[in-house]
């Protein structure tokens, strides 16, 4: 119970939850306004450079499309009813629907309507951005219960030369070289897909943001594909300082973590990610690289190869709900959202600390005595531990193993191994 | 049924089994006419190129020996019946012997006579091709019931300066690089070991000359050991086009197939062996290099060291009929030579078609809508394989992984991931 | 039985047991006589090259101590009897005791004492090396009969400048290349810990010397750590020749035998070890390296990182006996000792066979028989063992692998292996 009078201090998961919600009516897609009103949100939480990319610009192997943008969308019948209205769901619109207002039998429109038999409740969500064409996603049971006869459609959209619109937002690091965070704004009203990804990167950049890490962390917010590609073509010069990275997606649901790892499959992110969540003792899965999934597809294409893998829970389509309009806010949870945050956490706190050392002092064990390492842990339950990590270090300091190899030759925990680091470091016997 | 009147085409599998019962009378060794007959009759199914190497011409480490030629041998009794007689088997002279004429008594005949107490009614396959030796092979219950007595002996056998024979086959490809085929020619009345091998390798020759294979084929019919030697003293300008090669023994029995590895251990043609096999489904084993066996021990002697493996059914010495007289054409069957030719046209297809090819468009993804790769997918039941397919091919294709390499990371069949070679480099997005 | 009036000669073990008894009582430490007369003794054996390195010298990272010597130590209750006493056993006195001559209460004097609550019979062993203090250890049992009181406390020892005594026994090789045999005299009266290391390591030497070896064996008699630290920067010159090595300690328990590899992992040294000890089908463990231990953390020290491991039977801490008076001359038996000894010597031996060969002749196979290769194995049952033997050698004699990796590859035991070797290098078809 709270005092009276006093609000409890939302945690984090419920803020997360909350900028989902708030975000969840807008119609996204991969260019347009919704776009751009999801990222005024979020800049209200992190600060933003928004870019605008015009129709037409070449991007690798792609060229920017035109821009889309809808006002209004409805099916109605003869009594001029609404049956089908996207002022109730942004997925009532096939994404990228050319304008349409026409009068027609339910025989003709059909061939536009997009329905899941298989879930009569659920509405789909259906895109078509390369082919010109027009549609709408309803219930089958919406569909069951129309009578023949003549139906108004009508769809009030442009595709006309705009602009792609991503933005960026970095935490400055001790050094420059970076860690991308990405993941893609450009699906409409889809929570776990992927409003739980932007709110868990939206929040990690904030945390981040009260320290001062040791690498420069660079959160992009780009519609999928066309976004990253777009992103990787105006950052070339960018690409080599970028270390590491994860794309977040799927991100809110109750299944166990998913970790798929980069095309390189050994990358540093890969092996961090992979001791984190083993160490957490969590349920979680590893999954190995695949060409098809989100932008780690563009970040892990092979002219680029980053170290860059993906943090799900439930992995895309491994879930019913999965692009249908049941991924609503309820299907995500605060708690949820809330452990994602906290791997990642972890897992780029570790990926910190990571350094290599090398051992100045490699011939026979220096002694630990003389320079109080040894008395530094008098009394404490953990000196037994903390004197086989210095041991180990020691051992291990090559200036190519990192300390997360020696946690894992050794089997101590990455803590203990880090201070054992420092405290050897701060002695002069190692150095990074 | 068939029609009245009309004879069904045999199978291959039939045609192959009435090879082997031509071949099988005649007596087959190291030198000799039985190799030209042998040679003879199957130059009528595939052309041979035969050479005649002389007697006394030296062969890396070793010399071709005499020539041995026999028209007759025979142990006769007192009453002058032929108890033992070479024109009922070729397996009753030890192979090589020397000529003799002579009457002796039982007791001193035991001496050069073999036989095999534990198959008392079967005849064992004796030579003896570097010691000057008679003998004679026959049945227990033969030998058993031979009363004591004088005996007449009698092996009209010459050796003399002569030469080994041997041929070859080739089907030319598309690039000069070679594949080897290579089956002993020299055991006599023997039918697995190894007349199935000459059949499988006589019709698999038949088969790839009906296509123009992208390798080309050679086909090596050789008495074992000595006239592999001879084969790769004869060919030292030719073994750097010598990319893989197979060596075909035991072929026609009805055991399991069993691939067993070049010393590489993991040349190309191990990595296709062992793929078909294991994609086939069918009951098999992969056993590692050992330098035991056929001529697989000459082509992978360690200055040599090719890419040549040896497929089999039961290996040599793993069925108690191996070397005896047991080993008849009753023991080979039409449908397991059959099936040992399929795995072979399988295996020779899929390394025709492991080609390595370069991603012309590495950075991001190319557009392969835009290409029509994806509407020529469609109604496809496919669509899907193809698509992921074409996004593996252009993951891996790094001019160092061949299609086999991109099919056994990725989960899919080698056909499917050809296919998306093939549609790729149609678009101008790889290159071989 | 024996015969009347003749003494059965004692077995190796029998005598390495006595010498085991001989050495208990003698106080050992880190220096001081006790290290001394221990080298005394074992020079009885084999003659040791001792060397005394004063107080103060450098050595690596380390000072030499000063040195410490104990003529006797008691504490005595108020009528003058001796309720403890270093003259009944060396470990009553904390190591390294600074002296002290007082009378105190009983519960002053508790802060001095040491003692095992959970083994309250026996006496613990406690050294304060390199932090100046007095104490006592002694069985919980003593203590707790011990009444209130006044009691006399005195350690006559004294510390000062001397020296740190280490000793050298070499068996001279065929080759300049050694192996070293390392083993700690510094401990008091413990049995396992580490006389029946001393006790192995004496007699090895002695068979060792009996033969002359490939390699130069050197053992190496000092104390734990800082010995082998001096050791080490003593013989800066010599490292280079050090090619494998052994570290012996707790040799002589009745557990099973357990190898623990060197920092490498897969030095020469580690896959003799483990291929003996798996060939010998005895129980055994075979455990990766870390850095505690013996001083296996010297030589294996990354500056030096030599193909050192060590080999015990039950390994220190693994056994409750451990660092207390229980660890005495009952707790190792002859036949543990002798079983330690028995595969020290099969793995030396293999050791000092495990030569690298090139095939002379590596194209096709030489023709063993025109060499009497085959003739000298008539009649031998393990006739065919020799010819795959000698077969296998020829395809693996790269120059690269030695005869372990042929036995290993080949699954044939390794005196197989190196018998044809043997005999194809008398043959002139390999070389070393």
């Amino acid at each position: 119970m709270t005092a009276a009078g006093e609000e409890p201090t939302p945690s984090a998961g419920e803020l997360m939850h909350a900028l989902v919600e708030r975000l969840y009516p807008l119609c996204r897609s991969i260019t347009g306004d919704g776009v751009r009103t999801t990222l005024d949100i979020v800049g209200e939480y992190v600060p933003l450079e928004v870019h605008e990319v015009p129709t037409g610009t070449q991007v690798l192997d792609w060229t920017v499309p035109q821009e889309w943008n809808i006002r209004d969308a409805y099916i109605a019948d003869s009594a001029g009813n609404r049956v089908v209205d996207f002022a109730a769901s942004s997925l009532h619109v096939l994404g990228y629907s050319v304008p349409v207002s026409r009068t027609m039998p339910l025989s003709e429109l059909r061939e536009h309507l997009h329905t899941l038999p298989d879930h009569p409740t659920w509405v789909p969500y259906r895109t078509s951005y390369y082919t010109p064409e027009w549609g709408f996603c309803l219930a089958q049971e919406t569909l069951d219960a129309l009578p023949d006869g003549e139906y108004e459609v009508r769809v009030d959209s442009t595709l006309s030369d705009g602009h792609l619109t991503y933005a960026e937002h970095v935490v400055p690091g001790q050094v420059p070289d970076e860690v991308i965070v990405s993941c893609h704004v450009c699906h409409p009203s889809l929570a776990n897909d992927n409003l739980a990804g932007i709110a868990v990167a939206t929040f990690l950049a904030r945390a981040l943001a009260e320290e001062t890490p040791y690498y420069t962390y660079r959160f992009i917010y780009a519609p999928g594909t066309i976004g990253a590609i777009t992103w990787l073509a105006r950052n070339a010069e960018r690409i080599g300082r970028v270390k590491h990275g994860l794309v977040l997606a799927c991100a809110g649901d109750s299944g166990r973590l998913t970790y798929k790892r980069s095309r390189r499959g050994d990358a540093e992110i890969d092996r961090v990610m992979s001791h984190v969540l083993a160490a957490s003792e969590r349920p979680h899965h590893v999954a190995e690289f695949t060409p098809y999934g989100y932008d780690e597809r563009q970040y892990c294409s092979p002219g680029f190869d980053l170290g860059v893998g993906s943090l799900s829970r439930t992995p895309y389509a491994g879930y019913p709900e999965y692009h249908t309009s049941a991924d609503n806010p309820d299907f995500v949870s605060p708690e949820a959202m809330e452990d994602t945050l906290a791997v990642c956490r972890e897992a780029f706190s570790l990926l910190d600390r990571n350094r290599r050392y090398v051992n100045l002092s490699p011939y026979g064990e220096p002694q630990l005595g003389r320079r109080g390492l040894y008395d530094s842990l008098g009394g404490r339950s953990d000196a037994k531990q903390a004197q086989m990590a210095m041991l180990w270090v020691l051992s291990l300091a090559d200036g190519e193993r990192g300390l997360l190899d020696v946690a894992e030759r050794s089997g101590l925990p990455f803590d203990s191994v880090a201070g054992a680091a420092d405290a050897l470091a701060a002695a002069g016997l190692i150095k990074a």
